[in-house]
């Protein structure tokens, strides 16, 4: 590390260490407002979350930002242009909006009188996901204050959502309405999390998601199974043979088309996964799970990580109360949901998936199938130029290599990447026991500043590695 | 026909048109108790409709009629033993209780009103089985008068069941206990239908039952199919992947064990059975299904009659409410009934399949496997000496020739079989048409009639070619 940055490392974790308590108390102001989306009755407080928001970006030195209307829940976007115009405009996503929490769901404090607990603070918020939005705001001011600038090296723009929580019904349409406003060569999301407290990593990408209902119709009521069983079809074994006719021998997905166009892992991908100290036996234990399964020759990270998968999520149909009732059910329904990888196509899988089912069926049996919205893939190979950044960003706050992550799930990041077009990058400084949408959710108090060391050093040199979008 | 037999037909015949009016009258005192046993509220009545039979029996001529209790709805036993002492004992099973019924269901008269229009009489239990258990009272009238007798020609007992409707929960108890009292060569079962109103058919036999819950369990709890699906067994996907390997590609319940001793339909049999007038069209509006489909090499009659099944009845695991949600879920569970024919026997059917699952689960996820009780299948031969004296009866009563069915459904009588260790015939002229369990049920009053004369003859051609049981 050169002295030039050894010199900056050193200014950002002073100015950090010297505004820590301020921006704690700031931060524990916000958390106190019972910002949860999914409960109507607190509407209100989403809504003063937001207004809250607005006022500490104003605070912080942005010079415009304001609350966003959406049929739900609002929003907030703020922006802080850099006084260089050939700087890169940056997108940092999060969301302030929480999950329910009551005190009694298990929680040793309330969730909503934030305290700090050796060197955590708990709160719901602190991790997911008010914490890694405001270390932006302390991460900002270190920037300007390490570099002696009045605006930041990038043009820095900021979409904190308000219904994150409740499934983001209303962001995409937000985006493309404001897409304008929010355009930006690559966006930053601060709503996830790294490897462990001793093993700092960047995310690369996450799964799409494409999600059907399949209803089978067969007897047009419920018929007696000895009257008739043996010589009609039953929808809830046509329903069953569907879901096991979905994955071969190797527990590939076998719908004809579903694999088309997937970007298979590179090789020094999966070298670098590998690195990771992955304990199988402790994943399980957090998978609550009792043994491992799928795709034939792929490690479990690279499984949820870098492959698609199809899952029952639901079944149902026929008699599931107590005892027993001797019919043939009427109806049968599956639920499915596929999660995809770079390359792939929602609507092509989705077309795939329509082909393949009417052709699975017995003669007698019918069926409606319906889709939700689908969920984009997203990926940022390793040698993109901002990803870099984010990983050298990364390296000097934490003073350890930087190894990468992927994450299985999907989410409205999807969203700006498909809108804006831009690469999405992930940052975000949470750890597995942070207890995301659980009692006693907490943030590591070290990695919320590592997190804003992050942010300082990264503007800087996301402007001077990568000049312009490519 | 001999001259004895037509001077027989005739006398039979007269009686039961000269006594015609009383019988209907009777019968319809008796159709205005509702006897609802699985309503709590009717119970009362349950136990009314008990008394009104053992009075009715008494007034027929049955020396001893009495009530039986049992911890739920009481039964009615009477016997009529011959004079003859040498003759068979012969056990007639129906039921007093029926099926609920309410006018807004769609009936167009009060079903507990008993009104006859054109030929019918509507009422409920006019079919099922009051009417039917009723003509047996005419017909041993009959059967004295014709034959100038005071006892019937065989030992005469009925057991009048009161929760047959309820799923006969104490009838085997009911049986043991009485063992002694109940003990017969045969057992007449009036409680079922014949092919159609032109189509006089004796029922051979019905199929037996097993029912098992099959409890299976993945994650401790539901988790994110994003985090970790692909990765982790699915129970959801093992649940429907065993009900899809129930069958082979034949339609057959591929369960190592499972066809064990199945009697085999003979060249007889599949002759008799094609002769039925089957209109498969007409068959599939009954079965309210839209295609066949089954074992392969048999027909739909053979299938539904003769041929073991493995149905699914419910299926269930991980969300089913509206809309989606993400998870693998932590449990999923299938209710399976398997239709038994004769010569299986439904604990070695339990231990196949108890065997089969394990085999078939994923590691990772554990099972638990629950059996109700099971009901063994009953088949009397076709050369079986009762069974000829029943198609005789059937015959002298309907002037046509008899054809024989069996029964796809399960039943008490079963239990009759076991614990009595007799022949189970059946003998009913209920027709498809008459609604059973439906609004608007209804006896058709020549079949009725025809029933009666039935059980007429019947008694004297026992006695005269089955004088003691093999």
């Amino acid at each position: 590390m050169s002295q030039h940055v050894d010199n900056a490392v050193d200014a950002v974790r002073t100015y950090i260490a010297d505004h820590r308590t301020a921006f704690l108390d700031d931060l524990s102001a916000w958390l106190r407002i019972p910002s949860v989306s999914a409960q109507p009755d607190h509407a209100p407080d989403v809504r003063r979350s937001a207004d809250w928001l607005v006022a500490a970006l104003k605070d912080t030195g942005f010079p415009a930002a304001e609350v966003w209307d959406t049929p739900g829940a609002p929003a907030v976007y703020a922006e802080w242009p850099s006084d260089d115009p050939g700087a890169p405009t940056v997108l940092v996503y999060g969301h302030h909006d929480v999950q329910p929490a009551a005190r009694e769901d298990g929680w040793n404090s309330d969730p909503f009188e934030p305290v700090v607990r050796g060197n955590r603070l708990y709160a719901r918020g602190a991790a997911d996901d008010k914490g890694q939005v405001f270390f932006h705001t302390l991460g900002v001011r270190a920037h300007l204050a390490a570099t002696g600038r009045t605006s930041p090296a990038v043009h820095l723009k900021l979409l904190i959502e308000g219904e994150e929580e409740s499934g983001s019904p209303h962001f995409r349409e937000l985006v493309e309405r404001h897409a304008d406003r929010l355009a930006a060569d690559a966006v930053i999301v601060s709503d996830t999390g790294m490897w462990s407290e001793d093993t700092p990593t960047v995310c690369t990408g996450m799964r799409g998601l494409a999600e059907c209902e399949i209803r089978l119709y067969g007897p047009d009521q419920d018929i007696h199974s000895g009257s008739f069983g043996g010589a009609v079809p039953n929808p809830a074994t046509a329903a069953a043979r569907l879901v096991a006719a979905l994955h071969d021998e190797r527990g590939r997905v076998a719908i004809p088309g579903f694999y088309d166009g997937v970007v298979e892992l590179t090789d020094e991908e999966r070298e670098l996964f590998a690195r990771l100290p992955f304990d199988e036996e402790r994943w399980l234990r957090t998978a609550k799970s009792h043994g491992t399964g799928g795709e034939a020759g792929y490690s479990t990270l690279e499984r949820i990580w870098a492959r698609p998968t199809a899952e029952v999520n639901g079944i149902g149909g026929g008699y599931q109360g107590p005892g027993s009732k001797t019919i043939i059910p009427s109806s049968a329904m599956v639920k499915l949901s596929f999660r995809l990888v770079a390359g792939q196509d929602p609507a092509h899988v989705r077309d795939a998936v329509a082909a393949w089912v009417p052709g699975r069926l017995p003669e007698g049996v019918r069926h409606e199938i319906s889709f939700s919205p689908a969920t984009r893939p997203c990926l940022t190979p390793l040698d993109h130029p901002a990803l870099q950044s984010v990983v050298r960003a990364m390296g000097r706050a934490f003073d350890t290599p930087v190894l990468f992550t992927r994450e299985g799930g999907s989410g409205p990041a999807a969203d700006l990447q498909d809108v804006l077009g831009a690469p999405v990058l992930f940052l975000g400084i949470s750890v597995p026991s942070d207890g995301w949408h659980a009692p006693d959710e907490k943030v590591e108090l070290d990695l919320l500043l590592k997190g804003a060391e992050t942010s300082a050093h990264l503007w800087g040199d996301l402007a001077e590695h990568w000049r312009h979008a490519p």
